[in-house]
């Protein structure tokens, strides 16, 4: 999978053969054809990777030991680990979504599993009273992954600035929508519903 | 270009000849190339009438009768409009940049400007007391930039639900963190810098 991610990378998905795969990654066709039956299947696999990456934030949050902006901290930093050492294999890996359905599909499938993990960890957010309860978790969940998602959208067009020092300034104004007691003030001042 | 975009949504920038556009929109070859030297520049002057809705946005902030969170939130719909007619227009858009560089630059660019824009309606908000001053406004223009722009993205991959209220729901987050009143529960209860 690294070895075809960063062909991807480089020559993107149409000109990446799984010739030049299996070179590089040092295997047999029968073996590669074995894990992955199409080039597709790359991605969701790293799709699948991507979703390890909120379970294992969730499992933490469980623990209790940790506040949970702290856990959605280290979890904006893992999801955009890859991206922050590669922008082109970002870009490639945006492209395959936005021009075939199959994939498309799959990679909606898959973030919208991830947004209900991600409301789960809000969830122990609301409940522990480290977040305001007034919104449904979903709407954070979905907040938070458009957010990220964006972020590495953006930089992957310009890859300028420090990615992961950005996602920590961003993260900070997020949370302070979602500070418990920020709530009151901003009804009140604004008169907003 | 109206009829470009049609047909860009339908068949993707590289399935789409200029013939079809001619012949779509009407007018001739030469008086196409004479606006147009390339389909991307079609592209191009789509950036641009995006920008020219952060331009107006902030023509409404000045004159001051409009509080910013209204402006921000008109802004937010105007810049959702075409994609959410069409999801397969906003992903045929969004390809281009990704896979070539000369549009990604311009692209980057465009982003940059309306980056600056957006930095100044912010700056009105701080100068009026609306939201809080010890946040960069470029800080709050990025933000602003990639939860709308990642909000697109996410919606032209699976297009469910209504897009421009979920803007609204976003947009109560986001503003929330911004409130010139929280600032302090935020540092005091979590401890952040």
């Amino acid at each position: 999978m690294r070895a075809a991610l960063r062909l991807f990378a480089a020559h993107g998905l149409e000109g990446t053969t799984v010739e030049q795969i299996t070179e590089a990654a040092d295997v047999g066709k029968g073996t590669f054809f074995n894990y992955f039956p199409t080039k597709e299947h790359i991605l969701m696999a790293f799709g699948d990777t991507r979703l390890q990456k909120i379970r294992a934030a969730l499992d933490e949050a469980r623990t209790g030991d940790t506040p949970i902006w702290q856990v959605l901290r280290r979890l904006a930093h893992s999801l955009a680990e890859e991206a922050s050492h590669s922008p082109g294999l970002l870009r490639s890996i945006l492209v395959a979504p936005l021009t075939r359905q199959p994939v498309r599909e799959f990679m909606a499938g898959k973030l919208e599993e991830g947004r209900g993990v991600l409301g789960e960890i809000f969830q122990l957010g609301q409940d522990r009273g480290e977040l305001r309860s007034d919104l449904t978790t979903a709407h954070m969940a979905r907040g938070f992954q458009q957010s990220v998602f964006g972020a590495l959208v953006l930089w992957s067009l310009d890859a300028r600035g420090d990615l992961l020092a950005w996602l920590d300034l961003w993260l900070e104004m997020f949370l302070g929508g979602l500070d418990p007691k920020e709530l009151r003030s901003a009804k009140t001042s604004r008169g907003r519903n």
